[in-house]
């Protein structure tokens, strides 16, 4: 259920809250149309790699919450954005060496924010997850974070395969889940770290994973074969704190 | 949201289902009503620690999938339980020190189904919930465990601090969570062992507290203090697991 705090209909409303530097999180806009206005809104999207769905007129009716849309609804993050600069100045001011979480399409907004949550309390730096496709910082997101999300770090980025050469550059490993890596208790986990942490059912995409120093495996020992994307991430999360800590 | 395939209405219904040695997880029972039907099923309720919620005809109506309730409606379990006994059986058979999960108090059924997800895939041989108050094996539990319940032994007790003591005359050794514990990588988790995991918010019940062993603290190092429940759960879980395959 989306809070409609955060959905606002009407073309120049959108177009307005481009131009006041607002996070956009994903656009609605009706299938063909091709007004100055529906053309401004499709530029600035581009510019700030905001995801368009091209919807029918019953869907856009269906998502308003004014009845007012005139072909174009807007999600809003509720919460601000950070950037990749904002995580890693805070590791510095901090002494530390960077602890980041990288979630590759993670689209359950309850593990979104479970993951914030460990993100913060196991002293990660922050949070980057892709424009396209995943989910935002919804309402929801923010319920399950209990609170977290007004402390921790958020960046989003248009490319996580680009962000993870740039600061592979900078001197951080990457290490990713899979079961057939090697067992996490093995690794050296010790140095600057990016976490990478991928969707229930589809983990880690391909070309992320190929980006990974590591693959950590968890040990499996049941008759299922993976956790919960929230409970894996903390588990691998506090294999990095172990580590750094002995 | 409740699945109707698992709700059963009806005097005559309810006492069948006890009588066939069905598992019934919670009675709704129409305020006042005294007649014999009804005796049977409070009698039954008592032999079985079934909770029991007295509620009026409105509340009745509300949860009846039939219209049909005659004043009683009882929740059925989704699964069969197993028993405290098969739990240690399976240990005993795979040649394994008990490994077993206590729920104090865990209400969230999506908190319960990745824990016993995650009870399942550490390797963990069963989970033990208390009959009263915490959720039971419903749909949505099934659901949030990703199949883990079809394998995974759960068993329910009337009393978890009397189940607590009975397995400590069995040899296991009892740890819970809290943030004012010693820290968990300094603790010795390899024995015979419970995990005690409490409900989110008010965490581990005073009196199963103090049975417990140890008092481990996952080491918290943001802006909020604690995890979710399911998080917390897995973090301690694959630490016992790593102690014991060191």
């Amino acid at each position: 259920m989306r809070d409609n705090e955060f959905t606002i209909e009407g073309k120049n409303e959108i177009i307005e809250a481009f131009r006041a530097g607002k996070s956009i999180d994903r656009l609605f806009l009706l299938d063909g149309a091709r007004d100055g206005a529906m053309q401004t809104i499709k530029r600035e999207a581009k510019k700030h790699s905001v995801r368009i769905d091209f919807v029918d007129r019953t869907r856009l009716d269906q998502l308003s919450p004014g009845g007012k849309h005139q072909g174009a609804i807007a999600y809003m993050a509720a919460y601000e954005y950070s950037s990749v600069e904002d995580i890693l100045a805070f590791a510095d001011e901090k002494g530390e060496k960077p602890f980041i979480f990288l979630l590759d399409n993670i689209e359950d907004p309850h593990n979104l924010g479970a993951i914030i949550r460990t993100a913060n309390v196991c002293g990660a730096h922050g949070v980057i997850i892709p424009k396209n496709r995943a989910v935002g910082l919804t309402s929801t997101v923010a319920k399950a974070s209990a609170g977290a999300i007004n402390y921790t770090r958020v960046a989003r980025v248009t490319n996580l395969g680009q962000t993870i050469d740039e600061l592979k550059e900078k001197g951080l490993w990457f290490v990713c889940a899979d079961m057939d890596g090697e067992t996490m208790y093995s690794l050296d986990l010790k140095g600057a770290i990016g976490l990478v942490i991928g969707a229930e059912g589809s983990g880690v995409g391909r070309l992320v994973r190929q980006k990974c120093d590591y693959v950590a495996a968890i040990p499996m020992k049941g008759d299922i074969d993976s956790l919960n994307a929230s409970v894996a991430a903390g588990v691998l999360a506090y294999e990095i704190v172990r580590q750094r800590q002995v």
